[in-house]
């Protein structure tokens, strides 16, 4: 069964070709100049638009464990939500529990994800417990195609590492080519000034941004960076939210030191002034680092055009606001930590493209192609190339649409960007050869999706 | 006619995928999974090689009158020498004389180059004398093709530009789109110790070097991006030689300013101690900004990989040792300017690759992709896509050879890179889907070249 | 003649002690624990009061030609008005034009301000002829007590002196020990862009600023540091007025180079909003470099604090509103440079000590104890110790006065701190031994003061 | 009783000024001209040799308990020892053990050292168990005058403070005016490395320094700057080593952040050679942070001429070779850290004045002057002026000496120095008005040195 995508844009990170894409079974067969090829099963007319790798989430969260509850999306909502939005693959996290192993950690999250996912999916593998036991089963973990490992600053006594800790990983990390990524904030200094505001009644949801201030976001990444630097090992700063982070992220690299940093879209267009709404509204606005002063997002933006800032996930980490965020009221630590995103990320980018932030090289680059090479799925994923699966997203520039609960397919209570207005729209999205959403919906499958055995980082400088 | 070229690994910036490349006419017809396509009029194996974009040398001086004399390569010994060496695009520089129009110039660079090259070429314009008229001309020249315009900073009373005139140019630049080019040295400074040193009776080659120390190319590289900063313009620094100047570069792009750098394989592999050599040997490889103390080579591999210098170019400008080196002889000011290495620039990055400076993504990168990007030939330059030209070379990363001026196709009677072994050498190589280059010999024409109306700059931030 | 100062603090850069000073003729004869002397011909009781060293003002312009007029306050007026603001050394700018010689220079200078002026004196000069006899003449005039050489990298055409030349000034600079201090602003640059502006009819005051953009001042600054660093000369960047140079001078004198910078009140208190006054108002505010946006101030303040600006000056240029400032109604560049400003300093950079913007010690040290040590005064001048000169001024931390045009003692048509109310004002002032101003007026004359024959600059690294 | 130091060169940060010094019962009664003075009971001839305020060596340990033995210096041997090196106030540290109360280890740390010193003492107070009896014990502390407070970011399990720790003493600080001090190297990796080379069999003192990398250094100065920066305390960084902490407070201070930081003669002197000694030897010289590589002094001597570093302590802490540095024969872990050095300190210094390093004001400044206005003793120490304790020096900076085991005054069995030609050296020294050692020998007590109450640090921006 051959499928023919004819008359698009062919994006890639340098910018746009006209050309066809022959997709045979789950992967590409050829690239060619237009009219070049003309025989297939199927055509799909994709004038006007452009034919992009599809997406690439390397930061999500799907039925995590969090404080007593879960993130309500399952791997099957979550990632039919993501296929509408136009990612074709996500990498979510395996969550080690503390006195547990990583490879029972591995299976339990197999079990929860295969077998249920509309689109491919890898796994992250977080390490709460360094012991000799932990380093070990790292390289096991990389056998089972899981190479990157993200390690906390932040949350004492729950994923929390010591420096101490953290050393050990990146030495092993070192030593087996994986990347560790972090959480960098500084932890138990934020924990100080939390406490010390519930003590002062201050509990409201804006004291979770204030209580985090964005000088122990940039402290902990320069620390992060620091014993990267003497371990060797490569060194990827997750959800970077704040300005400080950014220019020790820049330096870093500028020394040509293996380092690379994401950001978020909540971070591109949401601020802690939506943190500060009145009532408990704040609440739906809570993650960490939490939403920063507006004055970050040029810098962000601008990280984004120079690379310091090399790909943009969503932590997408949804909770309801009934029953769940309201866990913290009156108590803004206990509000469960995380904003829906995982459906948006495609769409608030290309806003970013339309407002002359991104060129639309570095949009294909930040939200497909370099997250592929990061963690290991180039050129797999992230590329419309011969041999590539045929991950394909056909996306309308021109279109319009409104961001809403009301229309959105993530399983979650509100939006967090409601009534947003966005030029730009998914067409249609292939995975594996099969189109899973066509302007008539989804035509996909939870059944569909398979795990992604990564290859390690091949970014590295 | 039809060519298929089988069984090779593809390369591109995001590194090496197994491809065939079907290449109809003199363009690329598609490019597909091994086995896709079959039919060709002819086949090319490539097992065990690359299959990769052909080198783009941005910076090269054909028939260049320099000081009563000229530059020995002709468009068409230079171009078949570019060829032999995997480099299927030159982009040279017409000389704007004082007292001329850009459009004679280029009129008179015409006339020069075509129907005289083995490959496509386009040009750059040197101005050398800001006047309403030249100004007003630069919007001529990029309707002509040619959107880039190189000043100088150094070689007072006859390239010379003052800040002042610069700036004008740079205005004119934002308006019109062009991009700047800037040779920054601070020639003002620099004549004043290099006439105390011939004062002094120090008028050895390595004067060369002494009299245009580092900082004077770090303080015209941030001159320069500073009128660049206060007009808008794009700044592209050509052979950037020295650390202060990458220091310079690496904080304007981390601000988010259109500034980019180029470096060449002399700085890479050579240093002043060439410049020391014994008697007049030295004048073999003056060439401005100078050989630079070795110590800032491991700053420029670096600024190659954190894509702080994103081009490798040449500024070939060959020049006899006998006759036209000897006019410097008792004054090393009057010794041609130049170093040659057209033919040289692939297989020395290559053996950056090899040694582990530099991946294989990023020798095809600052190689062919960037600069094709940089100077508006995209994507009909610079990568194996279909649609582009069939300008492609097939490398062989594992035959060795020994550079020399026995062997060389440069019309020069000395190498500067005298019996350096390079694993890595040209198999093939098609300019526009024609075979000029293959294992039996050189099998192209001087009159097959074409003059290449570029676009304007499209990696602009 | 004996007088005792009794009962007042003592102010140095380490801040206050109580303490008692003897002066014996024209020199401090001791400083003592309150009460240990006892006998004096007269004792002044400066209970409540600061006793401090006079202020010296490294930076005025008496009598200066510019643009075929004079600015108004001749040696007389203006060392006089200085007195009554509790400066007790000037240094003024003797000024070289075009053919002529320093030495010649020197005289002419010297025939204007000796016998003429109510304080101590010294000179600098102003360099604008570089050439082989202006250099060698450099060295005989450190031996007649000017060892500081100022150049220009703005007005072109009139002191502006070429990158070259500064080079050689340096180079001779460094050989004497003398010290190169510079107008640092890309004038050639600037000439264009205000060219511009004229061409365009934007001509009134407020373009002065605008066509005098802060990034060529930081342009300048850096220029200058680079040639300052080849040569090893030590560099005083004049009237720092911009972020972007103090950004430059931090970083240099990080590196332990030998510059230092100054500001002035002017930077610190207006703006370009009163560049942007309505009507010819502007041409009140006209100076080089032009005030900036407000947002500069907290940077220079920040640099007073952290040394990275280690003197204030005023750069004292009067040109009365009528007549003068008149003569560029029509045409900004027209407008007479200067601000009028000697008898201000102390009392509006007090006003940064009560608004906590400078401790005590850095107020004297500023404006009194560095420029000594900078100009080869110390410790002659410049602090209270004992074999000192007895310059000395008894400052009223409590009073409070109101600046204004018919308060000042300035020979100039207006205040450009009308209305500015300060806390602080001076009580009496010696200089050498002698009471010039008391409560009851100036009791000085004008023939008291002496030329200061200056050592070489003592406050290198 | 009055004593008049006649003929000799008055030192203070400004430089040298001819005058003489009247002391009177235990303070400066005067400082006069030449001459001036002429009735004393006693009369000091100091011609030819310098009148200097006495050295304060601001970090020193006496009877320091360490892993179960003592620094072998008492307040009176170690008093002693710093008379005859020309230091006449030592400020050293109260250690808190942990479950126990500020006020009570400030009233044992009394009881060791009153009645039992050569010349005057303060105390800091080590913090090493953060709890809410501790912070409000800082107040008291301060009232008791100990105004200053160590923290441990090394020493995990006996000094060691957490970020939170830090934190909230910093918040308390900033509270009550004090300042915090900080010993930053991140002591949780080192330990990791320190552990892994111990279980890998490397033993040897050399192992101190190189699981100590100078990185961890520079780590922890930014954290500490950074969590300093949130709170808004001033911060003092204790022995500082490394370039790359260097660079971190230089970019703090230029920022204008209240942050400080010392260095020991150890760092400008000796190395990681001296700790790689063969057998044993380097054990000597195991402190912490390590010696380091020679590299990072050229960049320690240039911020103590940029005044990044203000100040030069000796962090004088000595255990003897036999019996107690042998205890880590075998694990280089349990070696006794502490360098001998309170003796030597201004001779070190001023050689380097003799080898051009430092200017003869800088040396005054850093030894005597800024460590009095840093913790609370200005004007009372640190400067020869009126009022002021007759603490002076009277070096002779024309004398020879050699440093060696068999003539130092300190209680330990080895000089780090021994060998090392010094030119320079004490030849009176007063405190209190009192001659404690002259040319014939001691001539002090040990019961003369008083306490000091310190005010609050004085030298805030």
């Amino acid at each position: 069964m051959t499928t023919l995508i004819k008359g698009g844009q062919v994006l890639s990170p340098a910018g746009a070709t006209a050309a066809d894409v022959l997709v045979d079974g789950e992967r590409i067969a050829a690239v060619a100049a237009p009219g070049v090829l003309t025989e297939a099963d199927e055509v799909i007319d994709a004038t006007g638009k452009y034919v992009m790798p599809g997406g690439i989430d390397a930061h999500t969260h799907m039925e995590m464990p969090f404080g007593g509850t879960h993130s309500v999306d399952t791997f099957g909502t979550g990632t039919t939500a993501a296929a509408w939005g136009g990612t074709t693959t996500i990498i979510d996290f395996a969550v080690q529990a503390k006195g547990t192993s990583l490879l029972s950690t591995l299976d339990k999250w197999h079990e929860k994800a295969d077998g249920n996912c509309a689109i491919d999916y890898g796994f992250h593998m977080i390490v709460s417990d360094v012991n000799e036991s932990t380093l070990k089963e790292m390289s096991a973990c990389v056998d089972g195609g899981v190479g990157s490992f993200k390690m906390f600053m932040a949350y004492p006594g729950v994923f929390y590492s010591t420096d101490g800790e953290i050393l050990l990983a990146m030495q092993q990390a070192r030593e087996i080519g994986a990347t560790i990524m972090m959480h960098a904030e500084n932890g138990i200094a934020i924990d100080q000034l939390a406490a010390q505001a519930v003590a002062a009644g201050r509990v409201d949801p804006v004291q979770h941004g204030l209580t985090r201030p964005p000088e122990l976001e940039g402290e902990a990444t320069s620390r992060a960076i620091q014993l990267a630097n003497v371990t060797g090992a490569p060194l990827y700063i997750v959800h970077l939210s704040a300005s400080q982070a950014l220019a020790a992220v820049a330096e870093a690299r500028d020394n040509g030191q293996n380092v690379f940093a994401e950001t978020c879209p909540q971070y591109l267009y949401l601020s802690i002034e939506d943190l500060a709404k009145p009532g408990f509204e704040g609440a739906k606005y809570v993650a960490s680092p939490p939403l920063r002063d507006k004055s970050h997002q040029p810098d962000l933006w601008r990280g984004l055009r120079t690379n310091d800032l090399s790909v943009v996930s969503t932590d997408h980490c949804p909770f309801c606001f009934k029953d769940q965020k309201e866990l913290g009221r009156g108590d803004f630590r206990a509000i469960p930590n995380g904003i829906p995103g995982v459906e948006h990320r495609m769409d608030l980018l290309h806003q970013g493209v339309v407002a002359g932030e991104l060129s639309l090289g570095r949009w294909v680059e930040t939200c497909s192609a370099t997250p592929a090479r990061m963690f290991g799925l180039y050129p797999r994923k992230g590329v419309i190339a011969a041999g590539s699966d045929a991950d394909i997203v056909i996306y309308d520039p021109a279109a319009r649409q409104t961001l809403s609960v009301e229309t959105h397919h993530m399983n979650v209570d509100y939006s967090a960007y409601e009534g947003f207005e966005i030029t730009g729209r998914v067409h249609t999205v292939l995975s594996r050869g099969r189109v899973v959403v066509s302007p008539s919906g989804f035509t996909g499958s939870t059944s569909h999706g398979k795990f992604l055995s990564r290859q390690l980082n091949q970014y590295l400088n």
